[in-house]
């Protein structure tokens, strides 16, 4: 079976891996994300012997996906010193003749359910993560959704809850989706960190009339054959139910499909890929990389 | 060039054509919409003996567009006397043994935009009618989105105008997009009908409040090429530099792309098929059809 290369690029470290078309991660390694010169120096001689035959890299970002794009390629307007203009797949390309596979992390995470893990078998579905920011990425006909450039779902516009009076954390849009939702907001909100909040606590109520939201719209607007959740604020499994019982109390009966209906528990589910999500999701990039040489 | 048929099935007629590859349409007809037995019998005879390679139709809904599933082109659950239920395609290709596409009418206008239009020569575009009801199709990557089912992208939640007191009109979801911002809505928000409005009435400052907020949201979930606006209500063109300034106000800075800074004029546009936007989206079906048989 064919190695491939896997880099999940993050802002604090770089995992770096290899692994087979089948999605078996067979080592990995990481490095801690400084500056572009030594953290790739790293990651090159890393990948340097290992006989891979493509490399994916999911990205933080913003970042440019969009092939033929002068800066296709390149990390972009980041705050994270040193990285802003990064070409990060001219210095892979540099160094390993083969073909590269490049995208945002978290379309990486949503091509890696998609191809290995909850949504495997379909041939469209949404992956959300909701943490300390909310982003989330989409597979439509086996592809990843771009255009213009990356989608930004996590910085949609949803009504706000009316008994919420907290202003949003989203230096951009304040209440969006992010600044309303994510593990901050919640921290904020109720005065203490999401993970300390009971089971029964009134927030999560609130957390899944604002997730609930949301995947109305992506449902009506992208219409996926799966949703998958994850990230640390969806390890407070309460959620799924609550959210199952707001969407379809929003949606009202107007879309007619057992999916949205008597099998929402199928339909809106964890990840499958867990702890691997990042690494599998840059090796599925990777496997698409191939595919397309 | 090779002769393709094309039918814009509405709720209150049936206009069908014959067109040419090159999006030219040759001649026209229009039935009523009575019975399924009764138009389709006038629409089947219209195309025989045209010589017509492929037929492609665009149609009232909803309907089931999913290749592959059990009532793929269908008619699904309309309140339409005698339609629901109805097998659209089956007729159709019971009679002429040709390729046919199936799909809403407003995806079949979102591709012929694509095709022959205003976003002619991209990868992607976001095509949204503003009328009497609230609809939009997609194209990513040269295909029309499809999943679960067909979007519904006119029924999303956005956040309320904070002046705004009327209640929405949906019989679904009350205060909707839809709801709140298609022509109806107007109508009864102001006391008159839109189109009686004079062109600086705050009617169009909070119309474009709710259709840059749903467009926030298109951009950062589908990121596309291009957004085509059309319907009645867009008929109203002052609508367009607010609804411009709005999205960039919302957006604020987030998605750094020309096309959502200095370039917004040409990024957000009317169509470009004005009245043969139905009948040429039915032969941009038609064509895709061919293509894939």
């Amino acid at each position: 079976m064919r190695r491939l290369g896997a880099i999940e690029a993050g802002g604090t470290k770089f995992v770096c891996g290899v692994g087979h078309e089948d999605g078996t991660i067979i080592e990995r390694v990481s490095f801690p994300t400084t500056t572009p010169q030594e953290t790739m120096s790293l990651v090159l001689d890393y990948f340097t012997g290992k006989n891979i035959e493509a490399i994916g890299i999911g990205s933080f970002g913003p970042i440019d996906p969009v092939l033929g794009s002068p800066t296709y390629g390149h990390i972009t307007t980041t705050p994270k010193p040193h990285w802003g203009g990064y070409n990060l797949v001219g210095a892979v390309s540099g160094q390993f003749q083969v073909p590269v596979g490049f995208d945002t992390d978290v379309n990486g995470a949503a091509l890696g359910e998609y191809t290995w893990g909850a949504a495997q078998g379909l041939d469209s579905c949404l992956y959300i993560t909701v943490g300390t920011g909310i982003g989330a990425g989409a597979v439509v006909g086996g592809e990843l959704i771009h255009g213009l450039s990356h989608p930004e779902m996590g910085h949609i516009l949803v009504p706000r809850h009316p008994e919420d009076t907290y202003g949003g954390f989203c230096p951009y849009h304040g209440d969006c989706l992010e600044g309303l939702a994510a593990g901050p907001a919640i921290g904020s909100r109720w005065g203490k960190p999401a993970g300390e909040l009971p089971a029964d606590h009134p927030a999560w109520a609130m957390e899944a009339h604002y997730l609930a939201h949301a995947l109305m719209n992506y449902v009506l607007i992208l219409s996926p054959q799966r949703i998958v959740m994850g990230g640390g604020v969806m390890k407070q499994s309460q959620l799924f139910p609550l959210i199952h019982t707001k969407l379809q109390e929003l949606l009202s009966g107007y879309v007619q499909h057992p999916a949205l209906n008597a099998e929402i528990g199928s339909y809106i589910v964890p990840p499958q890929l867990g702890d691997n999500a990042g690494l599998s999701g840059a090796l599925g990039l990777a496997k698409l990389a191939l595919a397309r040489a």
